[in-house]
């Protein structure tokens, strides 16, 4: 049988501790190819690069582990990497491990997940793993346990075209993996404003989660809270069916 | 009753054709603030800038339009409207008459469609326009009837939190407005590769859309080959609910 060959990448650059963890946890499981970003890329969401030319590079290889960089997007790297590195559609991509949570609607603004998501319109089967900590020196043994695991459930078994997996892992000891859907939710934005040297305002954006459906089981955000990790499969096609059924009874034409 | 406010931002920038007769098409229907990039983001998708400050600049106001720019992505130019700008929420936000479409799966890579998808995580009704044509100079007045025409609707009607609607004209003479649900496609790449003048490589990212459904009615790309506008619900839930019942059965844990 022809060896796995495995597409991993992320959001956070390629120096992250969350990327090497990722490639220590599935590297038994096949071919290697990391194509990541230079730097860190956070909240990308699925942005690609058009109006200016990328980069890639080679970095290292060692034993089944190849690497490169891309100066372009989270997605960019993913892009780049199927057309212009690869000389074979990769059996998986994987993206992270992630230094912080991409659960509930997070998965719209997450490079992390931008990844998987150009994957699925591609028929790849991807899955995006994200430590529920912005500690970069989070500890990641019990992230890479649940990485490989699933990793090669999926390998296994494969997932529909279309459709990937946001892994949320929680900080600590892990009590399991639950299947999850995403928590309606959304970010309350704190702009930390103030007037720069010349004496111009700026404006630069943070905030905080909040969780509208706080206590509710079944949700990724309540697995997390709950000490397990959270797997939601995640669908490109974003058509709100039932939507669609009740806008043809508008007659809008 | 209290005018209905609306914002209307894009990713072609402030100075584009098409949101300059969004502006025209609906500005009888309420007080409209522009808050749009400095100049070109496409293909933002939902990107925001968290690494670094944000500038806003107060452009003009005539009459019932006022107008601002934004330094970030298009989703930060909704967040920084919503937070910073306004002072209530507004009825309804607009994006567009982007030039080109934003059909079938381009909505996960679309900055138009990140503005939208951003609004709706707030619970505000959203409708992205998109002219199914790259050329700037595009004649815009079936697109700008139809802008009119829906956003009067949606400002009526309202929508569900969470679901805004995608809108694709085609160019040219418009036979009518259908529902229609995300084709399923993918973009074929197109890397130009070649050597900078210092003699490094570069990859610059293009390519053609490939519609994987082919006439099949009801879809996106189907309506509009056939002239027609076309009107996708499109919901930020993106959990696929068919393998997350699949998923429970193969007991992961």
């Amino acid at each position: 049988m022809k060896k796995k060959l495995i597409l991993i990448s992320n959001d956070d650059g390629i120096n992250a501790n969350g990327i090497k963890a990722l490639v220590q946890a599935v590297k038994h499981l096949g071919d290697i190819i990391v194509v990541a970003p230079e730097s860190a890329r956070s909240a990308m969401s699925n942005a690609i690069t058009t109006r200016k030319p990328m980069r890639a590079n080679f970095i290292s290889e060692n034993e089944n582990v190849k690497i490169y960089t891309c100066s372009g997007t989270p997605t960019d790297c993913n892009k780049i990497a199927l057309n212009q590195i690869l000389n074979r559609t990769p059996d998986i991509v994987l993206s992270g491990i992630n230094h912080g949570s991409n659960s509930s609607i997070s998965v719209l603004y997450s490079g992390t997940m931008g990844i998987c998501l150009d994957a699925c319109v591609y028929g790849i089967p991807a899955v995006g793993f994200s430590l529920c900590s912005f500690d970069h020196k989070e500890d990641l043994s019990e992230a890479m346990k649940i990485a490989e695991k699933i990793t090669a459930l999926i390998l296994e078994k494969g997932l529909p075209h279309g459709t990937c997996l946001n892994v949320n892992i929680p900080k600590g000891k892990v009590n399991g993996i639950k299947i999850c859907r995403q928590t309606k939710g959304h970010w309350q934005e704190i702009f930390l404003t103030g007037k720069d040297p010349s004496g111009k305002d700026f404006y630069w954006l943070g905030g905080d989660f909040i969780n509208d459906e706080k206590g509710i089981e079944g949700t990724d955000e309540t697995a997390i809270e709950n000490g397990f990790a959270s797997v939601v499969p995640i669908k490109i096609d974003m058509t709100d069916y039932d939507l669609l059924n009740e806008l043809n009874s508008w007659n809008i034409d």
